[in-house]
């Protein structure tokens, strides 16, 4: 069985998306990071750097005990090489999607982050981080339209973890401000496409109920999650 | 043989580490970034993101034609799996390993990378942000001081990929401002255990020569790498 540390953000659904697709069965364990229980020291030993999600797996193929695994690149291809799914296996292939992920995690993800906080949260409107910010999403943006100018999805014909791990965050393109039919029209076709998988719309659901308003909007979440602690 | 597309920058040297610890032999193809080589339709092809360093392996052991890689981490994984070196096989080692490379890739790079930005090069002296990325590196530090408490290397007893990723991030500690001895113990022992590597030492020069300034502080340059250019 496979245990979910979960809370309804980008991250999570990246993985919550990637186990309805492979059809694995698995237990939500809900992570509040608006009160903060991403620093309880249980969770610290699953995941070191304090972050949902995280991913256990109490009976992995090799046979060793169980298997906790931090990072959604992680998480992603671990569960690709434990199904045999979505991750081509020859080696163009499968390092064409492995660089897509990497991107994803190393640029799409932390600098759509970065945007989001100073266009959206940050309780100073700065303007120099906020232009900072919008023009390197719109880059990227950019860099995502002309890969998928020439390709179906996001590493090639196949949709693979780098779609998964690229469509959350995509997914909040309109409070990003961003024009996706006027000014990125194959994300747009690819984005399109992609809701339309049921087994992504279902790891897109998860823990959407409790999202009765954004937590980045409350004072006391805040402080958790902009680690405003001290 | 290997092609590296290079420029002396902290994600440049983390290949020429894996290669110089692997005993590979590759060619050197170096990227002016200052002058915005990086934009050349040519290197896109290669680098889509307009990002150094690249990889382009040019007999594969898979046979195919040659093989080229964007992102650092995909890279570092592509050598590890193709040398069979610096990354375990067994599942929990293996994962582990991939776990820390991604917190490098997602967490202390993006960071460090705008603490540097906002503390260093920004024209404009920012409290706000200043403030932001360097509370957010200085929990990484505490991060990866607690794990190396219980680890010898990132990721477990053995020296891996995950240390090639986060080292020469590191080795900008005194530019960051970081007190490495005095709050950080555990990375500064691993820091200077791993400096004496020859084959690391080695890979950190490459391309020192051509740093007779730092391409940040210039304003041409400054237009090419935060992406100034309109």
């Amino acid at each position: 069985m496979l245990d979910l540390y979960f809370a309804p953000t980008p991250n999570g659904w990246k993985i919550s998306i990637m186990l309805e697709e492979c059809g694995l069965a698995y237990n939500v364990k809900p992570v509040n990071i608006g009160t903060g229980e991403q620093f309880a020291p249980d969770f610290l030993k699953i995941s070191p750097n304090n972050r949902i999600p995280a991913l256990v797996d109490h009976a992995p193929k090799s046979g060793e005990g169980p298997l906790s695994i931090f990072e959604t690149g992680a998480i992603l291809l671990y569960l690709a090489e434990k199904t045999g799914q979505f991750l081509p296996t020859d080696p163009g292939g499968r390092y064409g999607v492995i660089q897509w992920l990497m991107w994803q995690m190393g640029g799409l993800g932390p600098m759509l982050g970065q945007h989001g906080h100073f266009a959206l949260y940050a309780p100073e409107k700065i303007p120099y981080a906020i232009d900072r910010y919008r023009r390197e999403t719109e880059r990227l943006y950019g860099v995502l339209d002309r890969q998928l100018a020439d390709n179906e999805h996001v590493a090639g014909a196949d949709y693979s973890i780098a779609d998964m791990a690229c469509f959350p965050w995509v997914q909040t393109y309109k409070r990003q401000g961003i024009d996706l039919a006027g000014n990125f029209p194959n994300v747009r076709r690819w984005y399109d496409a992609l809701k339309e998988r049921p087994e992504l719309r279902r790891g897109m659901a998860l823990g959407r109920e409790a999202l009765n308003r954004n937590p980045q909007e409350d004072a006391e979440a805040r402080k958790h999650l902009f680690g405003l602690k001290d």
